[in-house]
């Protein structure tokens, strides 16, 4: 082997070259003259410590694939060491393919370091712009769940997940390591995590390289790993023995792939431990820097000022030896070049990493075959979830290779259980006498992480798959910070030409706010909306269905969208139906619109009634039914809304209405009660700029909760259908004389109410069986 | 032991019973007459599953406390099973003390049962309700954060946190096993984590139930813990090896806090595997339920309705021998009673867990003499967390024993490295040469998971001590659902009388959106700010102080006060100076203000502008220069807003400003030009309702970025004072024939900015230094 580890020892170098190149230089990448402050850029930007190690393991695994004809990808964990993925990308010609600006020559290799962290170049860190990276290295923690997401279904895909060890302390990583109890090792593929233990953070060692070896092999074997240990700081020597210790993990994955067991396998792994900033500048003004957190970033600082930074920078390079590895024209030498995989057996180039080229559409069963029959609106109850449930089991049923659900224990829950005819729960870990439908390979993926949950959903997209996640509403606010980055990861690649579009993110958020009988207050919190919408407009879509058919429509059509966040808000109570299937396919479509069956005039109003959500749409239409018992002349309009972006003005979200298409629905001038299902505040960020804004009362959650029944629960937060009765009353004077003792009667109807419910501990049946008739 | 083990086990029974008699019963509590379906709950709503396990840990922690005089406290991770911890506060005598009306007799027992997740009761989880409890059961995965928070400096505490195995599926569970390399034997207490292995969530067993034990042991061990491990279903055989076990798990805490070592010692913990919803009904409808998922919430559900389900409930409940347990007037038997401890060692009524009655002020340094002088505004620069770092070092100097830094490896990142003059960063795992200020007892904890800052940040001010978080702004989005949950215990408890109010919890968010040079896209997210504001008004604080000298009055403020959310936004990079600190003092103690010097008019000005962030401030005064340059007649009001809420109506906000006050400040009719730090439409929805609201245009962070310099981010996002001109330009009319020359000067230099910075890779140092000189 010892040739060809030289050989491999120059690939490296190469890397490391250009990584060190990108960080450092604006011109004389080749150091082909001396090196002058003015080669040098003026902000040095970039993390140098982690990119030797990913370097390494990426030129460790190039020979891998080769001899092996490997179809791997490469999860970089610690992706603030952009430079050494973009490096590879590039040695191995993928780069200059999908930026042809960026040659492979001196000129290009000039460009592909000025790019570098360069303003309106690319940035410092593994990015939707790095050929091969399904994941944006930025915030840390969710490295083992993209791999795991991209292997599910895909039987002979290796993704191999480089682990910081920094990112090691993160929650969602340290339960990540679990993932392999949901892996099947006969329908989904193989990761191989490798832990590098560089031992730093940015000013910290880091916990898991501080531990006794015993510990830390311990707790690997507790994840269900067998961890091998490569060690060392002497180039040559790591390189032998990595290569050896490579070599016998991939045998033994082949040797569990070549005959899957039934039962979980024990999967290899690596744990790597070597210098942080590795190659680098060993001491600095005096300061010891390689292997120390010290080298984290820009170890030489000081290099356009200062000459000695810069001649140690000079050397630094130089000790790569670049005349050895690039030919005349500045192109990595054909010996060096051989060194890479060809085609999509690069990982830069590994089709999987841009899952838009490899998406296959769902085959959509016809929604419209489970629509729920109304005859007339308001009248019949019928289970939104259950019967989504059975649309689900049919999309799962045609979709076995390409679909899957996510959630954290509450598939059932949330009343999908129709989903478990035809498929089981994921589950590698032992079984016993009554279990309730798991198995490997099962469709449902149930653990109780919504991190893990996010995680792996997101892998599964980005490899060019489809899937939803069904979730608390409160919890979902687990995974804020991991929705931001997916959200950031679709706006920016609609803007890179190759990087094709890929299935939605799709959320079902149910056991939400207004249903928290048997939890209370801390499981009520619907401002994940608030959340999404701070996200570009092009990118998120919010839903809110008032009933089982217009669920079955906007599921429809989440699940064939594409590049979107869609959140879709629905409880799992039984509630009213309001319209037939056509009609509710026609509302979805137009977004929002007036019920004129639920108002009294199809003229100009006196008032627009408005509202969005299941829960508020009820207590809506039974105000609109008191006041026309009560105010038989007042003019009342009923306006439900579906698509809560249609709300925002048109100039700033695509679904958004035009001011006079708002006024046409809201009028100009009348007063407006909308009961929403979130935080009212919402809707007036939503809405400041319409004309009539100034007339519109918005009801919602102002986070007034406990376990309680479902009226007392919107009475507490004033959304029930007595105080908007009384809201009306508040704002339309032309209810003259009438107003106040129907305002008396309202509060008489709401402290009745509650007494009821304090008395029985339910709610007084003559509410809670409300319908329409 | 035998003797007093059957004593234990009645004591379980009577914990058992009001358990299940909360869940079920309205009446006849005792079973002195025969079960009608009257006497049952229309609606059940509670959690049975996880309760048997809870009651049976407590009833053996009471035995212990007695006969160690320890000082304990129950953390509840599986905080659902809230029936069982406030049973066991009853037992104790503790419920009755703070809820008179609870007394312990029959009546009382009546009123226990029918409050419990009942309309106008209490909720039905582990709450701020509960006695005893610094831990809301409701979101789950910070139970051994809040307990190791809770030891921090607490020598003579013991933790005893139970870890439900559904839990610790979760990552912030599974990462807080590693809290224990932060403890320091010496001046920390002990936490003693119990995982309860009951094998099931909602539906589906749980990982760490269904993985070989020797695998689980291996997983224990390597987070740094000597597991023991007690399994069974017969009570009796479970009570004598519990008890044995929790005798030789305290021996050998005790010895180790007997003779500290100067390493991280191995902590003991124990393994209870216990059935799930153990004496509960074992079948129901021919369905196994005891020991199965199908106990998680309510195991008997018709019985209401179903004769033989309420005759099931009869048995079940009549088998715990209630008359045995309880005397004729309804009282715990006084041989029982006398099993639990007394006064504050009974577990509910520890002090420590009501945080507020333990808590001491903290000794506050004088703030002003960090002060930096400022005898012009916007000339000179500094860098305000420098400088805080400095004031922050005294407060640690003067508060050893009660105030704790928490962040996520970027105290020094974040320029506040002038705490390790008098401190060190918490360290108990192996150190080496070259580390820079490790060692136990640090008053700084780093982590690389901002999950383990927040939680041990909440468990430390739960038990009334103080401390500061700080973070990067984007990613503290990562805790948003725990702050959800924290907020919520602050707003419950201030309705509570019996709990005391602690210390605020607060956020300072450095490394802020608008200079995420090295770091790009990922790292900008300003949200946090909407999310916070979500939460109850009465909590919730938010500042943006604009300069060093009015950070070091915020923070003086916030570390002073109780009981709020205080969020602190500044960046960590050198920046101008605008007040002394007499006047930084008076403009935060005002919350905003008019800045004279800045503007052109002491009257009624044609064009408000204004600022609320440090970014946003240079770039606005910045515009405001080129507007007295160029429109010299132009009367310009220069408004900066520290405190945001402010902003809001004094209605909705107690911080809010009336009408009239805001209309004095922003006019009621003139154009108002705000730059604000975060998202724009978070400053519509503070301001909707205010009357000039529609003359109101904000810039702000429309999630554009990338690795860039910092004025081609704030050009990015139309933030940048050139934009700011041209936004004014736009609405101010009487500018006349002045307004197109200058817009097109605005544009060409915006142009001329931009091409600069992409030729030299820096910012104009026209513009990056420029100054109001």
């Amino acid at each position: 082997m010892g040739e060809n580890l030289e050989l491999l020892d120059a690939y490296w170098r190469a890397a490391n070259y250009l990584s060190v190149g990108q960080i450092y230089l604006l011109d004389n990448p080749l150091l082909r003259e001396p090196l002058r402050a003015e080669h040098v850029k003026p902000r040095l930007l970039g993390h140098w410590g982690t990119t030797p190690g990913l370097t390494l393991l990426y030129a460790h695994l190039n020979r891998a694939i080769r001899a092996r004809d490997l179809n791997a990808l490469f999860v970089t964990g610690p992706g603030h060491g952009g430079p050494g993925l973009v490096a590879n990308a590039y040695l191995e010609g993928t780069y200059s393919e999908v930026y042809p600006s960026v040659t492979e020559d001196v000129d290009g290799m000039r460009a592909l370091f000025r790019q570098f962290s360069f303003p309106g170049g690319i940035p410092s860190h593994v990015a939707p712009e790095t050929p091969g990276s399904i994941h944006e290295g930025g915030e840390l923690g969710y490295a083992l769940l993209h791999a795991y997401g991209a292997v599910f279904d895909n039987p002979d895909l290796l993704a191999v997940c480089v682990v910081g060890d920094g990112e090691a302390e993160t929650g969602p990583l340290a339960a990540s390591w679990h993932s392999n109890k949901w892996l099947d090792p006969r329908r989904d593929g193989v990761v191989l995590p490798v832990l590098h233990l560089n031992g730093y953070k940015i000013a910290n060692p880091t916990v898991l390289a501080r531990i006794p070896t015993d510990e830390l092999a311990a707790l690997l074997r507790g994840y269900g790993y067998a961890p091998r240990f490569v060690t060392g700081d002497q180039p040559m020597a790591v390189h032998e023995e990595l290569a050896l210790t490579l070599d016998e993990v991939l045998d033994e994955i082949a040797a569990i792939k070549a005959d899957p067991p039934t039962r979980r396998p024990t999967w290899p792994m690596i744990v790597l431990r070597t210098p942080k900033g590795w190659t680098g500048p060993k001491e600095v003004d005096g300061t010891r820097v390689e292997g120390t957190f010290r080298a984290h970033q820009v170890p030489l600082a000081g290099t356009r000022t200062d000459a000695g930074h810069r001649a140690q920078l000079e050397e630094w390079m130089r000790g790569y030896e670049p005349e050895t590895l690039f030919d005349e024209t500045g192109r990595l030498r054909p010996e060096l070049r051989a060194l890479a995989p060809e085609g999509t057996r690069r990982m830069s180039a590994n089709p999987h990493t841009n899952g838009g080229l490899v998406l296959r559409d769902l085959a959509m069963p016809d929604f419209r075959r489970h629509a729920v029959t109304v005859d007339r609106p308001g009248v019949e109850s019928s289970p939104a979830t259950t019967v989504l449930g059975a649309f689900l089991r049919d999309v799962v049923a045609r979709n076995a290779d390409r679909f899957r659900l996510f959630g954290p224990d509450e598939v059932a829950s949330n009343r999908l259980q129709a989903v478990f005819d035809v498929t089981d729960r994921a589950w590698n870990a032992a079984v016993e006498e009554g279990d309730d439908h798991l198995a490997p390979g099962g469709r449902v993926l149930e653990v109780l992480s919504e991190h893990l949950c996010q995680g792996w959903l997101e892998g599964y997209l980005l490899t060019g798959r489809h899937g939803l996640f069904t979730s608390y509403e409160a919890f979902i606010h687990i995974v804020d910070s991991m929705l931001n980055q997916h959200a950031k990861w679709l706006k920016t690649t609609r803007a890179i030409p190759w990087r094709a579009p890929i299935a939605s993110l799709n959320y079902l958020l149910s056991s939400h706010v207004w249903r928290q009988d048997h939890n209370g207050f801390s499981h009520q919190d619907p401002g994940f909306l608030d959340h999404v919408i701070n996200k570009k407009a092009e990118i998120t879509r919010v839903y809110l269905p008032p009933d089982t058919n217009t669920l079955l429509s906007t599921m429809d059509h989440c699940l064939r969208s594409r590049h979107y966040v869609n959140v879709v808000v629905a409880g799992k109570q039984p509630q009213l139906s309001y319209l037939s299937m056509d009609e509710a396919v026609a509302h979805c479509t137009r977004g929002l619109g007036i019920w004129d069956w639920a108002g009294t005039t199809d003229g100009d109003p006196d008032v627009v009634l408005a509202c969005c959500g299941d829960v508020p749409t009820l207590e809506t239409l039974a105000a609109a039914r008191l006041l026309r018992e009560h105010c038989p002349d007042l003019k009342v309009r009923v306006v439900n809304v579906v698509d809560l972006m249609r709300l925002q003005p048109d100039r700033e979200h695509p679904h958004g209405l035009s001011d006079d298409e708002f006024d046409a629905l809201f009028t100009p001038d009348k007063p407006v009660v909308l009961a929403f299902h979130g935080y009212p505040w919402l809707i007036h960020r939503l809405t400041y700029s319409r004309r009539n804004h100034h007339n519109l009362h918005v009801r919602g959650y102002k986070e007034e909760g406990t376990t309680t029944t479902p009226f007392d629960m919107v009475m507490l937060n004033d959304l029930d259908r007595f105080h908007l009765v009384m809201d009306v009353i508040d704002r339309v004077p032309s209810l003259g004389a009438r107003a106040a003792p129907l305002r008396q009667r309202m509060v008489d109807a709401r402290l009745a109410a509650r007494a009821y419910t304090r008395e029985h501990g339910e709610d007084d049946p003559a509410i809670a069986q409300w319908t329409w008739q």
